[in-house]
């Protein structure tokens, strides 16, 4: 193990996710290029630190900033560096970053690897390695991290809607699905610490950004695309050090052949083979999504979620077709329905008009408003017997409105037991959700979705108690 | 098979569903009950035909309205009658509708078999066969069709979206799962011809309903939610006879033995062998939905897609790890990536810049815009190789906006393939996604539910071009 240890090093990419200094190297004075779009963004986002726009070209001022010719030329300390030039220019630019003792450089440019331009790309490693430098990419978005304003993505900002701060770390192979995840994130009520877009994985490749999120204080857990890795021994040692120390969702694209293949035309990625990948993730307590919305569904449950070992889902619901659905659900998860004590049935039986049946789930009917919702829930949730709670609220009912709301939050407020909400619905239904959500109650728009993450929640527990 | 035929009879559902006249029994004074609510929707719904609210306590006009003491004072003809009373006074009101000589009655009170009182269930249909009048429910929300403007739901107009008109019918066993998926069919970009909630299902059941609305020509297809059946003779034929006709889109709740339990306590169904059910769905060509959302995805590719036997499915991407992740999807379904022809091959070649791989999938590169994608799609979409067309199109990218969605749209409109598009995102996103959808083109926001539902429409052409 020691020898083990010894042999795996990872960069420091601290400097280049809160950097103090930023380069953009390729900052055009046309405002529809790459270079142009990303130093806009910095000045826009509210970014603290000093800027140099940097420019073969360099004449006059761009967006107020003095342009240099030449990295070279700054001479000053230097944390990050962005490059947005043709692939062809980037190798000797890397060795001028070595030479401006910059500590870290995002190439967006693409065309190597992974479109057969292999001598390229290896230029560019054996020039980062030459100077020990820590660059991410190419082919990749870059890094963005919302305590430090850094953002190197090239997206019209009109295009995406951005996520609120918050402790999850995003890391994603693929810079296009990389954007499609940011723009649901807010959807789905969770906020970034960071997001970081590795690309072809040149140099800094998916085992050092794993060691920098699970050491980073801000992130409390990590969702991850990944389609393949280069180095798997490296690899392997990482997710072995961190799988049980922070959740990790990993969806690992190519998991046919067929996909596979995609994936090596995309970001030149060996995507390997799909057991090996899965019984690997098992072991070492990794959460596995089968889709995109796997990561946000799970994100959320273990964002704001006690852990929890217990498989006896308590549930509550005013509509009995729902709690059927549900109960399929939670079944093939492998979960359980919680049975009732004998003491919270009659609790139930007292504060419950007599057309209730007090059986699980519990279905308090169509026509329940918020005092019913409350005691219901309140005696649910109290149960020694109920590991979890799932409360299905049908908002298209006449007595559900904010003040269910209110009374969950109440609830949960006084519990230590993770509680889910399952409501599905349009307009009135969706503001509802972002208030529960708002208030860091995970809600589900499916019975499946909602089993699949209190099943991930238990599976990480277990694992990781157990440990 | 004769005589099996004469022994099935369905009852007459055309005068409920496009009643010329409507009688309301429980039609309050006060505007929090339902009968009240169910009177005013028909007022502001538009219904142009007669109504007649009725109260044992009649006195004062209601909205503008005469309020009759008995539906047998009205001495007119009357199509469908609402009762929204307390379940103990149902059985004498049926009785009351028979001898008026009404054409059906819709039962929304609830209180009957599905919490215990049976024999209050017994004299109900006792009443109704005595007059052989068609009865709907009770426990349930009855009635709703776009096209008479009939509604008997007594739920608040603010708390679900609106269907608008279009051509799918609805059956929902439950009430509350109703009303969800209501809500959310506009947002799937489809329309509804007449959905019906059938509840206890003590007299009209569910084959009633389907021999209804697969004779009905303002329905291409029906989506249905079903937790149990009573009379599984009257079932099978009535699916044998109509599920090749058109497709029957079908959830079965209660598929795990807990699950079953629940839905027997909520609607008193017998839910059944779940592998039964599933062989039976397969043999008839009934479409096996697995969650609710199933039901909206595969509906909305039946509701504008061609048959299609064939299960090559060309896919353009505008972000390589979409189509990676979209490959994984259409293998894990059982479908196929098209190989292009040399012929469209070298087409390509000449159009798409040279860092595009021609492959398949064919990934034209987050920078492509309008013209990359009609080139892109209509040289895929005409190959003889591609019996169907998957769009990825992620509007993150810089070039993809409405020139792009219209340049679908016109391939669309020249082509005699199916094509869907796979878009997953925010609010930018989402505007895009209506504008194809309000097109007619099929979008969907997950790789698993575009390969999904590729994969029923082409089970059902299969199943109903063979037979």
């Amino acid at each position: 193990m020691k020898t083990e240890k010894d042999k795996i090093k990872y960069y420091n990419l601290e400097p280049m996710i809160h950097p103090k200094s930023v380069a953009i190297i390729g900052a055009s004075y046309d405002p529809n290029k790459v270079g142009h779009i990303v130093l806009r963004n910095y000045i826009h986002g509210g970014f603290s630190g000093k800027l140099y726009p940097v420019n073969v070209n360099a004449k006059d001022d761009l967006l107020g900033l003095k342009v240099y010719k030449s990295i070279l030329d700054i001479k000053q300390e230097i944390d990050l560096v962005v490059i947005a030039t043709p692939a062809a220019t980037v190798p000797s630019l890397i060795n001028e970053c070595g030479k401006a003792n910059a500590k870290g450089v995002v190439v967006i440019s693409s065309g190597f690897a992974e479109v057969g331009n292999t001598d390229l790309q290896k230029q560019l490693i054996e020039n980062a390695k030459k100077y020990n430098l820590a660059v991410i990419g190419p082919n990749c978005l870059g890094v963005m991290d919302l305590r430090s304003r850094t953002d190197t993505m090239y997206l019209p900002s009109f295009k995406l809607d951005k996520p609120i701060m918050g402790n999850v770390g995003f890391i994603s192979q693929s810079g296009a699905i990389g954007s499609v995840v940011l723009d649901l994130i807010d959807h789905e009520g969770f906020g970034l610490s960071s997001f970081i877009s590795y690309g072809n994985a040149d140099v800094v490749d998916e085992s050092d950004i794993l060691n920098y999120l699970a050491n980073d204080n801000g992130t409390k857990l990590i969702i991850f695309y990944l389609e393949g890795v280069k180095d798997g021994q490296r690899f392997l040692y990482t997710i072995k050090k961190y799988g049980l120390k922070k959740p990790i969702i990993i969806i690992k694209a190519g998991a046919t052949s067929q996909g596979a293949t995609a994936a090596h035309s995309h970001t030149a990625a060996l995507a390997g083979n799909t057991e090996v990948y899965e019984s690997i993730f098992k072991q070492y307590g990794l959460i596995e999504a089968e889709d995109l919305y796997d990561l946000l569904y799970f994100a959320k449950i273990f964002e704001t979620e006690p852990l929890c070992t217990g498989n006896r889902v308590g549930v509550v619901t005013n509509g009995g077709g729902a709690g059927v659905l549900v109960t399929d659900a939670l079944y093939k998860n492998g979960l359980e329905l919680a049975q009732l004590s004998i003491n919270t049935k009659q609790n139930l039986r007292k504060v419950m008009p007599s057309i209730v049946n007090i059986t699980t789930p519990l279905d308090i009917g169509g026509d329940a408003d918020r005092e019913r919702f409350k005691n219901a829930i309140d005696s649910v949730a109290n149960d020694e017997n109920v590991d979890m709670i799932a409360v299905i609220v049908l908002f298209q009912t006449p007595g559900a409105d904010s003040a269910v709301v209110s009374e969950i939050i109440n609830v949960k407020n006084n519990i230590t037991k993770p509680l889910i909400v399952i409501s599905i619905g349009g307009t009135y239904t969706l503001a509802h959700r972002t208030m529960l959500e708002s208030s860091g109650i995970p809600v589900y728009d499916s019975p499946m979705a909602a089993a699949r993450s209190l099943k991930a929640l238990i599976d990480f527990s277990k694992t990781s108690i157990k440990k």
